[in-house]
């Protein structure tokens, strides 16, 4: 999917909603025990009830590699359906991978050629030679770490450097990763992942990188509020991706299930209108 | 695995190699493909012939994983083989994960429990929540990035922070990896990758991790030195495992393959023999 369809899906639903499909059986409802494949049989009526209400689908591989062939398959047979069942929503495979190069190379054919999703999470420590193997598919992005959701961000990504910035201040690493990156790739096959937990430093994200798309996961069950990232982080273009995991797909444990996760998604579409609306978009 | 084992396997042999499972059907001899599965009866002659000089083998995801679920198979098998014929020898699955908690704690159940491998490669840029989960398995180890041996570790992973080491030099990030994350795991449970091309800088990563073991791909086809590699990195419990992949396993490409990996294996562990010697171990 190019960067112009992913827009027009924006505009055209009012949302900039993904869904992620960190699908985890032990959170499952009973009923869709009964059939075949639990954890495929739960994603499809989950994507089935939020396909109007958002432009991206997150299956995250953790979830599907602790049940081994047998997650596996579950999650070939979910991308199958999402391909099939819903053609105009972005597939993102939440992965985090990164190696040498050959060795990218090969994540990149596994995850573009053998199940062909749209788009990889890809970790950046490793450098040039372990990203740009994935850049190399026409269509196909790469979502690169940059300052994530979770508490350990503030380890590594926020070291500062001592290298300036234009402002005259220290360079922080998830700085350097927006800045270095953008020599390998543009804001037409490259997005970075943001967590919304982040506030006002979409603010400095937004100065390296006005133009890219942003994967934000973090709202909902991690704390990160919608309104702030739209304030800091939305572009002209919207610019925004963002993730809900467990505040759609387990918002209800017995039979209405899909049901209400498909109120929650569209709960989250109607404020998404609204900052939509907000920045004149 | 216990460290304390690990040394006895390392004097017990006179090795400290470690053999990468980096198995390519494009590079694999004509002869096995008659075989059912063909990758794990490779890796069964190529273990068969390289157990008696080595202390431990490092199959590399990506590889199985570009096969999609047929290539798992093989992987599982080669695993499954591995405990049964050689149970001594060490299992690292590199994969180089990392992820948010909730997520890196699904990766460590599906390393350590559902395929129970020894060790997993781990990347480091999410921090602490992304590793720590991986750290509370008994017997199990983090192999955490640390200064890698391709091109690209030159991009972050040198980066000169702000804040000084203890000699006043502006430490790099692969420094402040090897500081903070031993706040998190200790020598029993920890080691650290360093590519074999980097040289003196063993000197650097011997200086923050004196006791640590690390894993050193990039001998061989990557042009990492072996004696570089012990003058500079080894310890007083040898404290490393040098991996090589395809210098071994595509040293032949006829029905001869098995015996010529054996071969160039027995060198190898001669050549770590004479680097022991040096070392008084």
């Amino acid at each position: 999917m190019t960067r112009k369809e992913l827009i027009q899906q924006i505009k055209q639903k009012r949302s900039f909603l993904c869904v992620g499909l960190d699908t985890d059986p032990k959170k499952m409802p009973k009923c869709v025990f009964d059939l075949h494949d639990p954890v495929f049989e739960f994603n499809r009526a989950i994507i089935d009830a939020t396909a109007p209400y958002c432009v991206a689908y997150k299956p995250n591989l953790a979830f599907y590699e602790a049940y081994g062939l047998k997650g596996m398959e579950s999650f070939v047979k979910t991308i199958e359906y999402l391909k099939e069942a819903h053609p105009h929503h972005l597939i993102i495979a939440d992965a985090k991978r990164g190696d040498i190069g050959n060795t990218s190379q090969l994540y990149a054919r596994t995850f573009f050629e053998e199940y062909d999703v749209d788009a990889l999470t890809v970790a950046p420590y490793m450098g040039e030679d372990s990203v740009t193997p994935f850049l190399e598919y026409d269509g196909k992005w790469v979502i690169l770490l940059a300052l994530t959701s979770n508490k350990g961000s503030q380890d590594f990504q926020m070291t500062t450097s001592s290298c300036l910035t234009e402002n005259g201040e220290p360079e922080r690493l998830f700085e350097k990763v927006l800045r270095v990156s953008q020599q390998w790739g543009t804001s037409d096959n490259m997005m970075y992942v943001v967590g919304a937990t982040q506030g006002r430093l979409f603010e400095d994200v937004r100065k390296m990188a006005p133009d890219h798309f942003l994967l934000v996961p973090g709202v909902g069950a991690q704390g990160g509020s919608l309104e702030e990232v739209c304030r800091y982080g939305m572009n002209d273009d919207c610019g925004l991706l963002v993730n809900s995991s467990r505040g759609i797909i387990y918002a209800c444990s017995d039979d209405h299930f899909a049901e209400i996760a498909g109120n929650k998604a569209r709960e989250l579409q109607q404020q998404m209108d609204e900052e939509l609306k907000k920045h004149q978009l």
